[in-house]
């Protein structure tokens, strides 16, 4: 089974390099704890990002650095430093191709977007399947070469429900996925598949959230009169469109613009918005903690 | 009593013209019933627009034109044509100057910008008066020649804030002014005082609504973790931040911005937002209806 | 061959509508005069754009509308209104699904967005060829079952380019393309080639036109420090980068962004604004005159 | 002579800080130098930006830190450091109140901005004197209690003009201006004035530069026919319209817009746009070096 792979210069991290990503209490010189361990190894600094949360007094770091021990070996040296700090940390390799699970339902526009960026390695990543309760982006996926599964609800009822959930679950943990895609997927998974995927499941919403929470966001934004629209990406949690926010943006509308007109117009910003959430997830760019993310640009 | 007059020229409106603003269930042949009644009374369009609401079947339509007759010739003129058609109507002269009432509280942003644009000829209109439940911007006030008064709320209870709300809503129909302007004014107002001003009392909320709703508006948007924040204009109504939408727009942030540094970068959006919604208004240019607005650029 | 054709619902135009455009020194009574034509026809007026260039005086309007009669029909009849009038005029039929040509070297974010684009119908369009100087985008063309035809410039000197350019030209002939779009094709046109397809050629440029005209436009942009970048859509003329302007965008940059972190970040306005330009295109929403163009939306 | 000055919190910068800027040659161990220097005089971090520009080679830093010394002291101590590492740098105290002189011709609409973003201590900055060629604004200043001198050009020939810019550079100097800004100063500065001012000069352009060089910005931007129209502002330097660029912005336009409705919309973003440069200068945010800046935000 062909995958698209990409070949194509990968333009924002460094070859060979890992992400340090960590939040913490705030205190003096944790900075220099962090520089002074990666020196310790041998490794250097490629590209550092800080900043700090004053509400919460907490300090938040990405620390991207060329090194040449494994990975094992960097998180048991780091260990003693993170609790010390009482760190929530992660020590994670730049893939040079990550693998994605994209999980749709008919609309294709962010479907379509994901894989013509796959294919000219805009984004480093590849999509190792395609999940679907329906079968109407099957032909999407195949021009690509990448599998599609069409797991349908058979049946009514909750537990007609929790067995496709069921299935689709497994299709996903079968690709082993660094990060699952939930791009215009029209059901609400359950918590279980929520934590199986937790921190690295990612939705397009299309609005600008918390406005207009659930179906229907497009008439619910031409009912209340707004004059921009928006779309949101998001981790995904177990409360309905309350993950941390990864991106957003707006774009203009006018009174002449009906619900359809502003669904045509969303789907642009749905298309940017997800794929710039996609790239700072892959790019180790986003600490998400306490419902909120830092995405260091 | 010196008060600001413009005698820039006001760049928008033709002189001497008056305008037609309705909307009526949709059918054919209703921009000709309009063209032809003003051809008959001599009069010239100068400008038009119209749009379809679909959802709701409707046919909104501005139109602005000159002619030699004196308003209520106009409107006994029109009365039979708008019955017809069944339209909610009105036919309003185009002031030179109109007249602004202005509540305040103690931000003075959106208040000095007003001033400004009083001053300088950018907004076609005076500002007659500015009544605040503090004392701070008096001074603001007093730089322009514009009479402030301060009506404090005196002692607890809701017939204290029944009385200061009297008191601000004589004052405001000392002047009779064809709009009244909510700059940041933090006290809720009546239904007693929105109907007496309805359809020109215009409020600015420091979010982008519906997603924000009453006081610090800042704060919530940083405790969800948006990557936008916004202002929205809007009739007042006797709902809470729920009036007809007139202007929204927004700004970017990030996770190194907090609660203050948002609001610092929202007065620029508030002041920019209120004052486009003031200058729709003034040149009959919004038009509102079931909850919502068409605003003719 | 199968060549990708869009089933999806055609959001935005009337079925079997045709649609006027014209423009003609401004007087009073066009639109009646216009209206008049259509009603006595037995058409319908679907939706209806006008405006005014007093700088000109000219009058510009779009009018789409429905009929019983051919399009030859519809053209005799109008003439002799055109010709009093004296506009510059077009009687179009809104077809279902346009014949797209398009031209590349090797960057391939345009391409396969107007193929996803199409694919999904949101496009109503179908691209017949994909032309280029290059091998690269082969593969993106085939994906989706559209016929790739690659034309190298074969040696050196003014005759291999002529050689050149007249092949691409008989490959674009052949489709009979209603609109040919330049999709990051990096080869200056000969005014010949212009000429032959004279008002149906679109090209994204990679900067916020008049500034940064010609190859390495991101350089030019860092070189200058500019604090936005920006993608410009402009129908191609004979004096390079300086046809009518039919859409354009722009996104922030910092000084941490490099000349190849601004060309990343400008693919997404280039195939956000180039869709803009053909979408308007496709639905005869642009009317081009004097180096300009009224765009209706 | 009352002065506007601002009482106001002061949101952006600790009390007593300094801030040192700095630009050299790229290597190793500039951070701790830095780092070590501030806390070997027992001074604190407050905020810190950094960057490199890969292609000069350079490193740029911002710091912002607490200390006891006094200026002298600091800067004596730092010089050592500063040449090992072949920087340029400057330390400079934080002022609380800037003093502004600012030059004008006869549009008051950046004016009034700045009298009230002073008054209500939105910038941390009071206004000293408004010099002008003409003696429409006087009123202006007038209200907020602030110098105005009126310098005309008497006759005609370069020696007019020289002697005039001669008074207007007096009048400046007078009130040691820490910036200097043109707010729609119609008048071409001669080199030895921003010799004299340099680095502390700022200029607003109703451009999107490069685009649109000189007089008539918005009667170039309507005959090109773009759909976007801009605002720049600068630090002025002997080639017109050519100093290093410190913010810019767009708004939307229409065909529907004409040169003067362009200037209209044009004045928020003018207003805006000046505003931000003035306060990034003021916080010493802006390190402008080669052509180019960078702004730590």
């Amino acid at each position: 089974m062909e995958v698209v792979r990409t070949d194509a210069y990968h333009e924002h991290m460094a070859p060979h390099a890992s992400v340090l990503t960590l939040h913490c209490p705030d205190s003096s010189g944790i900075v220099a704890d962090v520089a002074t361990w990666i020196g310790s190894g041998g490794g250097n600094i490629v590209d550092a990002g800080e900043t700090r949360d004053a509400e919460h007094g907490l300090f938040v770091q990405r620390v991207e650095f060329t090194h040449d021990d494994d990975l094992d070996t960097l998180r048991t040296s780091f260990a003693p430093l993170g609790e010390r700090r009482r760190m929530t940390w992660a020590i994670t390799a730049q893939e040079e191709v990550s693998r994605l699970a994209v999980l749709v339902t008919k609309d294709g526009h962010c479907l379509y977007d994901l894989l013509g960026r796959c294919a000219t390695g805009d984004l480093p990543a590849a999509i190792e399947v395609v999940v679907s309760n329906r079968e109407d982006l099957a032909e999407a996926a195949g021009r690509f070469g990448v599998p599609f599964r069409h797991l349908a609800v058979e049946g009514d009822g909750p537990e007609a429900r929790a067995a496709q959930e069921a299935e689709v679950r497994a299709a996903v943990r079968d690709v082993d996925p660094h990060l699952v895609v939930l791009a215009r997927y029209m059901r609400v998974l359950t918590p279980d598949f929520v934590d199986e995927f937790d921190g690295r499941t990612i939705n397009i919403h299309h609005s600008f959230l918390p406005a207009f929470v659930g179906a229907n966001a497009y008439r619910q934004a031409w009912e209340r009169g707004v004059k921009l629209i928006g779309a949101t990406s998001h981790y995904v949690t177990s409360g309905l469109d309350e993950g941390p926010i990864i991106a957003q943006d707006v774009t203009q509308v006018t009174h002449a613009d009906t619900p359809a007109s502003m669904a045509r117009r969303g789907r642009d910003l749905e298309t940017l918005v997800l794929s710039r959430a996609v790239r700072a997830h892959l790019e180790h760019r986003v600490i998400a903690y306490r419902g909120r993310t830092v995405v260091f640009d």
